[in-house]
């Protein structure tokens, strides 16, 4: 059974497979050090316009979120996210383990997205508050792009969310486990040389863009915390084989191969959107990157979900559920085929 | 200028001083194994009607609020709370330095209170989620009795979130740094008795009650956490003459002095209430305890705190704001009267 | 029956205690901006010869370690400590509860005393080692004076100390649980002003030195962590009622109460000396402070315990253990004849 | 130049190599629920003769020891372990910076080992303390099996440290980053389903033992703390494609890789032995398995490494230094021949 459930059901790309195997003898000293580490920080610069980015890789997004956010904010500070984020979320508390406040904003909108004027007045309540030196002072501010819905910032947007940031000497840390999804949208105006500028870090997703595992963190125009390698190992977060993930960096930013596996997965998400609105289904907001959120009757969904795997995601109401469908870089038509026919067969005729 | 700005102005209860000054002298061992001590511990167990209670003495609220959540937390559980609680705003993210998320419950009303029906339904929604092996455990509500808002649980109350918790398997944990001005409120059904009881935890308020310092931490029926002495040392929240705070609780509760401290501030804080009743003015919301929180136009505002002392709590609305005025203990007559003068100066008569 | 057990059996002395009677019922706002706390932060000011010191007070020894460490040290760095060093041992591990580890130095000598040359040559292997970027920054040198063994550092050593520190941008942090006995002794070379010379941070005890509790942690010339009082609060160690530690700081440092209590004490200790000398006693080192580490037969030591109270340090040989007797501001001469009665009584004659 | 620095230099064997590429397209469930990761289990738990054995896969060792260690011990707790033992020099605080203390215990030997009757003396000592209340709880014992200078342990010694750890109700935990090593060496005694017996977790190496990355622990008869991928997730050591990692210890597994890996490098290390011993070369001390510690003179080693890699250890006395040479699953015939003739060149005749 073919399944849209999420964005990493697959290994990897077949690039970046051939990448692994071609080096795969060669010795190259550990915890990034080596050549391949070094070729993919490389590309990184240059996409980002940025010759003097500090790149370093680890494994997966909540390491990289606890890492990134402990070692930006100082210990009597706490990071603000909209309360869909992630980090509130779904991170099973790994920003309060390393000692640290998620200072969630409630957002009246579902869309996933923090707003730069909600940010402002969260702030300025902040400092307005004589007892603000019994809070825990608001150092960051996290956003995702795409968000957990899907959905996408517009380079304004950005602009406004990293004005606040620098007014309030906070710092702006844009999630990326998706970003490739997010540059290959069609119609957006944010581009990583935008997000160098704007962001004082983020990462870019390489586990949902294609490659076994890995992200890379970039912070941008050296602006590294101290000793950072030191931290990483101290959050159990170094790779003896750093090589693994430098590699796989390197073939994907190779003749623009992130960028391709960006816009097929977008143009398989169409795909998908389309047969849901030929079946006459709602969306449960409109979504312009892989993930697709659809509203289906429960008995509908129990049908469907015997012959094609997507993931539940929240009850709508009683009768209605919201489920995602993900596409990927490994989407095939075949896949898109497989979920036609089994929408025709399952969902009412409209 | 007298001030009613807060419960903790003065030193200590005249009868609490005459214990400290009598014993002064007395060589005791350390680290609670005193003589006042066990005394105090006795009366505390007197009090709940539980002979096996554990007690232990801590300096503050937000000392006592941090040991018991980390201590009484499984290391991947969180705790539940109104987001107005003060473990989740006002303790400069004490609880998240211990690791522990503090798990925000929105409520609709603004008296502080967390309603047993919304936690229950915060925790059948976690579990029902197919995702929550990804999320932070609820694993303790926590509550504030009287609240920050100077609002009380009823008895029914209580025992729906004792139910609750207990259904889920959570303990329920209950701050009670101004308990002396709940359980002395005219009206209420709550006991020491009845906290021992539903409870898992509580503690006993000693500074905002007569003490120079020290809350007493009661765990119900013996069941305190492992080497719980070990775990306050970690917390460096060990103290070496732990008689001083011994010796100020068997004070306290000897001849009733702890209730009678109680009642004196709710009579006081209904002379409080009864001024700005006559001068027309409005409550942000009905407080039975020792805090009154008066809506003032922001003009009366600046002119009365030219002759008396009290809190800015809120903006209300462009012209006006919320104030708090806190009786205690100490609150005197003459204090009272100074108030009186000062309302019939500054408000505009209705 | 008589204890010389430890330095905190009673409660506080009687000047102090006037001091809080007198105070008792005057309002003050909270957290330590309290007049009697800016009092005992001028005194401090003076005595360092350091009008810029930032003074804070908490409760206790352990939290003013954890929160000193914690706060002073950037997240990837320990603190070397001497093997026997407090935090290294007795503190329940509440320095690694904060993040960081206690970097022993393994002494030949059993003094507790930490060479500058060891220190030194710690550091110096630490930046040697190819590895060290996977290893713990040390960050600041903690050392205890008087030390755990009642020894004291010279001038001399402590210049060494603190030019080792300077020359590897460490912070050299001095615990002055009872640093009063230290300033008291015979012969020493040490003074407040010379501690606020050559130390980023040292804290001046309390509880040990006649306050029913309470340690002041002074920060040479200014040079606090930023927003300190919400390090302090984060900690669980900010109290709402700052005047108690204030006025007691206030009482202590008035009229050279401080120096005359430390000299008291040392009087006194020489009496234990010359009781155990007199009677034929070896001592397990030398110490010039209040505290005397006698070596006595195990059946002597039965003996005498039924006499007089004392604390089991540790064994010495098969035959033999080691004992510590501790005189304080409150040891008396009537206790001191009972002492020298129960010497004569128990131990064999020489 | 061919390189003998450590046993991470090139990628992962061919086999696991080819297990990834045939696999690659397949759609699996994330977290570790795909069928790769149950197949892994499987063969462990055939391996370790434990049908209950739980079973979970992280991407490095410092994790692994970070994660195992926080979550076996209680909060109160710290871990037993030499001095030179990884998780007390290497991690770079990891097992402090989640809460516990390393308590190293100074070893006579320099062969890394820690004997039973060490950890036994060092228990006892602790509970014969009276103040044993105030100090770090010792509740498990660390080893790594090879340690860190490439010596092993016997089944014997294993045993007895065993007894120890469940006499004082302590957990035995064997970092086996490079077990494979000692699994293989000649004359062990020591096998996957004695461990199984006598300790309370282990981790098996991937990462040095041919695969990319990955490390497998294992908890002997199912005896896994509680929500462990909960915990994990905490840690930011969750991969979102388990597989990785899965199918990885699958192929290691499969057809006595995993030994034939391990016997290969043994006899390597004996081929690097013999240039040395035949070159007249002492050794630090005597390994069994794939890390050869050589006592070279300065000048030598200074030549050396122009023509082949090795890793300085450490200095051993003004003349000499201790260097590693490491063989490992990759290490050629082709590089041994390298590392004969640029010994004949660069080390005196003796």
């Amino acid at each position: 059974m073919y399944s849209f459930a999420c964005d990493y059901l697959e290994g990897c790309h077949e690039e970046v497979l051939k990448a692994l195997c071609q080096t795969n003898l060669e010795q190259t000293p550990g915890y990034g050090a080596d050549r391949f580490t070094k070729a993919a920080t490389e590309k990184i610069r240059q996409l980002c316009r940025d010759d003097a980015a500090a790149v370093y890789f680890v494994n997966g997004g909540t390491q990289a979120n606890q890492l990134v956010i402990d070692t930006m904010l100082q210990p009597y500070e706490g990071v603000v996210a909209a309360q869909s984020g992630h980090v509130n979320v779904h991170e099973a508390g790994a920003i309060e383990f390393s000692g640290h406040k998620v200072l969630a904003i409630p957002s009246a909108r579902h869309d996933g997205k923090l707003a730069a004027a909600d940010a402002d007045a969260f702030v300025k309540a902040f400092y307005a508050d004589p007892n603000h030196e019994h809070m825990v002072f608001p150092g960051m501010v996290y956003i995702s792009h795409p968000t957990e819905y899907g959905t996408l910032y517009t380079a304004q947007e950005l602009r406004e969310l990293s004005a606040v940031c620098r007014r309030h000497h906070m710092s702006l840390y844009l999630d990326g486990a998706r970003l490739v999804y997010g540059l290959a949208a069609y119609g957006t105006d944010v581009t990583l040389s935008l997000l160098d500028e704007l962001c004082d870090v983020f990462y870019i997703g390489g586990t949902k863009a294609g490659a076994l595992n890995g992200e890379a963190i970039v912070f941008p125009r050296g602006a590294e915390p101290p000793h950072f390698l030191t931290r990483i190992k101290q959050h159990g977060a170094l790779s003896a084989k750093g090589r693994l993930i430098g590699t796989q960096f390197a073939a994907l930013l190779e003749n623009d191969l992130y960028f391709r596996i960006g816009r097929h997965a977008i143009d398989m998400a169409r795909e998908i959107r389309k047969i849901f609105q030929d079946a006459g289904c709602r969306f449960y907001l409109d979504s312009p990157t892989n993930q697709q959120f659809v509203i289906l009757e429960n008995e509908s969904l129990r049908k469907l979900s015997a012959w094609v795997g997507f993931e539940f995601w929240e009850p709508y109401d009683a009768a209605h559920a919201v489920v995602r469908f993900a596409s990927s870089w490994a989407t095939t038509p075949a896949g898109i085929a497989e979920l036609r026919k089994a929408v025709a067969l399952c969902l009412p005729r409209k």
